[in-house]
C-alpha cells in the first residue's frame, strides 16, 4: 500500500482545501471533521505523508498521540464532557475511508451514543463548536 | 480523577491474575481481552499507573503507540486481516471499564463488523488466537 499524496488531508495540509483548524504545531494539524459523530469530533493528522498507523514512523505516531492528548483534554472543557473516545482506522477493512493516517478524538457525555458515520454535518454548527475548542486550548 | 492500583490491569501486571499474555517490552504489556469483538482482540497496556490517556505522560503515550503498531502488524499476519480498528476509551463516559490505560486492536477483514461489547469470549478460542499472534510476532 503506498500514499497517495492527493489525498484529501494531503490538500488540507498544503491549503488546496479549507478545513475548520483547530490546533498545528511543528509535527501535527488538528481540523474538525465535517461529518462529525459528536460535538466537538476533530481529528488529528502528521503534517507528513504516511498511509495510517501500519506505514507510520515512531516519531509520527508519538507526535500525533501527544496531539490526540491536548485535544482530549481542550474538547472536555470546551463542552464540559465527562470523557473522551479515541478511534484510528487503518486500511478500509479497517474502517478507513482517508489515506492519510488520523486519529479521531470525540468528546463524550454519560449515556449519550455517537451518531452514526458518514453524514455531513451543519457547517454553522461545526464553526461554533471549532470556537469553543479553539477557546479552551 | 486517580489511579486505583486494585482496577484488574494492574493485578495482570502484578500477577495476581493470569491473562494471556502476548509480547512485553520494558515499558508496555499486551494481552487478550477476555471479551472479544473480533477474533484477535487485544490490549496494550503501559507498565507504569495511569488512568487513561488524560494522565498518562508523553512517554507512556509514545511507548503505547510503538506497541500498538507492533500489535497490528501481527495481528493482520496471524488472521491474514485486511485492516485493523484501534480504540482507546477515556473515563465511563468515554466507554471506558478498566481504569487503567490501555488500546484496543482489532483485525479486521472486510464486511465483517465488530461483535458487541460485553460477551464474555470462548477462552480455548482466545487461547488459540493467541497462539496464532505470538506466532506472527
Amino acid at each position: 500500500m503506498s500514499y497517495d499524496p492527493d489525498n484529501i488531508f494531503a490538500k488540507i495540509l498544503r491549503g488546496e482545501i479549507p478545513s475548520e483548524k483547530l490546533y498545528e504545531d511543528e509535527h501535527t494539524y488538528v481540523f474538525m471533521d465535517i461529518m462529525p459523530r459528536t460535538e466537538g469530533h476533530c481529528l488529528i493528522i502528521p503534517k507528513t505523508p504516511c498511509r495510517n498507523m501500519l506505514d507510520a514512523t515512531p516519531e509520527q505516531l508519538a507526535a500525533c498521540i501527544a496531539t490526540v492528548q491536548k485535544m482530549g483534554h481542550a474538547v472536555m472543557k470546551a463542552f464540559d464532557a465527562k470523557g473522551v473516545t479515541v478511534q484510528q482506522f487503518n486500511e478500509a477493512a479497517g474502517g478507513q475511508e482517508v489515506f492519510h493516517l488520523h486519529y479521531h478524538v470525540h468528546p463524550r457525555h454519560a449515556g449519550v451514543p455517537m451518531g452514526p458515520a458518514g453524514q455531513m454535518g451543519d457547517f454553522e454548527q461545526i464553526k461554533a463548536n471549532a470556537e469553543k475548542i479553539r477557546a479552551a486550548l
